[in-house]
């Protein structure tokens, strides 16, 4: 019986790992996905409406507090400031390259002493490599090199998706136009 | 001995069939839950301020660009008016049904040559079928026939649920009234 | 052999216990982990703007409905006042107390016949302890005594995190200060 035994429980170890343990690693795995499942690199461009430019702005101011107006940047850092945005979106640093896709939502500037944001937007991608859309929110302290957002959810192609989108100011034109340049990283893939 | 192993063996697969193959199973069903966990589907009903409703409004035009005013939705497309929501949530396509909550929080069209809107919003149910919240986030391409936004959060019975919701444009009446049905699929569940 | 089968079988079942079990009993835990991963109590203060209080105001009115203006709240409960805020976060329910961070983003009210909001923002925190942020969304029917919002994602510190946060209104002071108590539960940690 000696020998039996063994075989039998060599015969249960064999089964188990190629078995059971997948199920354990994939718990865990989906734990602490510290390496993204998906990840992009995109580029979107933001040009203000300042009252002159209308044919080719892509946003422009709706809200402001007492006393500014809707097409000069408030005072305070743009304190109260809130803008709409429809923004072409493209695979490098060219504004005038094909968009692939817009970014569209809103952001406002929220800080009296610094210049700060906070975003609600969407990537709506409609490529032949990606269709469907990314949602995002988050604080932007924008004088910060580089700084996260969420990745909150997303359709299409990317259903379901969570993750972190980290935002650096690639330029920076006055007060009319910026590129943001968008390194997402997916943590959740369905 | 031979008729022992076998005997082992089979009972080794039934056990393992039964107990752990649920368990490796509802790990995959977890990263590709394509079957939702929960679904609804609901209507909410729209009716927007212009200056002469106001007893029956359910909505208000908050934000407009520049030129544009409060209570005439803007040229472009709409583009750049934020609106404010409190709109009545039923389970069927009747504006007078008894409603079993109230859909709250903001849209605003995005885009100067389609009609586009953003959304941020939330179911907020007290029936008694169905007690606590459910929020959305996510991009509406209005002319299309249906599309998809995020769920990115619930409470109550909807305690930190996700999911996708399907819009779509169930009745619209000139500038004043729209209604849309809600497809909900609920992919995470508590 | 019978004896031998028995053993078989409970070997069988001590090394299920040990090894299946907690694999079955996790993918349970993360389907209604019920218990917090990570649990905070931070409160923040919103000092509105009114036309005088420019130097201590961390809010402001950004949008109102028609008929109403900047620096005085609406009537209609407010209905349709947009408010961007740069809210102090303290550990305890003192003003004047160290900050730990910043509250950062938007509310509005949203309800004619009696006092709701619903926010976005994010928790912006810069301690010994925190460092990342937090973002949240979700519908606060303020004269509740609780009310739960979604935590939607987090960065740094809370990396992907999501959960609950149950507001409280701890102070309010006609209509220039109010206090929150956020009890922050997560329930997806990283």
């Amino acid at each position: 019986m000696g020998g039996s035994k063994l075989t039998h429980i060599l015969f249960f170890f064999i089964i188990f790992f190629f078995v059971c343990w997948p199920s354990v690693m994939s718990t865990k795995t989906m734990m602490q996905p510290r390496q993204p499942c998906n990840s992009l690199v995109l580029y979107f461009h933001d040009i203000i409406y300042n009252g002159k430019n209308a044919a080719n702005a892509t946003s422009a101011i709706v809200g402001a507090p007492d006393g500014a107006n809707l097409t000069i940047l408030a005072g305070n850092k743009h304190f109260g400031n809130m803008v709409v945005f429809d923004d072409p979106i493209t695979l490098d640093n060219n504004l005038h390259s094909e968009p692939i896709g817009r970014a569209q939502g809103f952001y406002f500037y929220d800080k009296k002493d610094i210049f700060t944001a906070w975003l609600g937007f969407s990537f709506v991608l409609n490529s032949t490599d990606h269709k469907g859309t990314i949602n995002f929110a988050g604080a932007d302290p924008l004088m910060n090199k580089t700084r996260d957002i969420s990745v909150i959810g997303g359709t299409g192609d990317f259903f379901m998706t969570r993750g972190i989108a980290t935002l650096m100011t690639d330029a920076f034109e006055g007060e009319v136009y910026f590129r943001l340049r968008v390194d997402i990283k997916l943590y959740e893939c369905y």
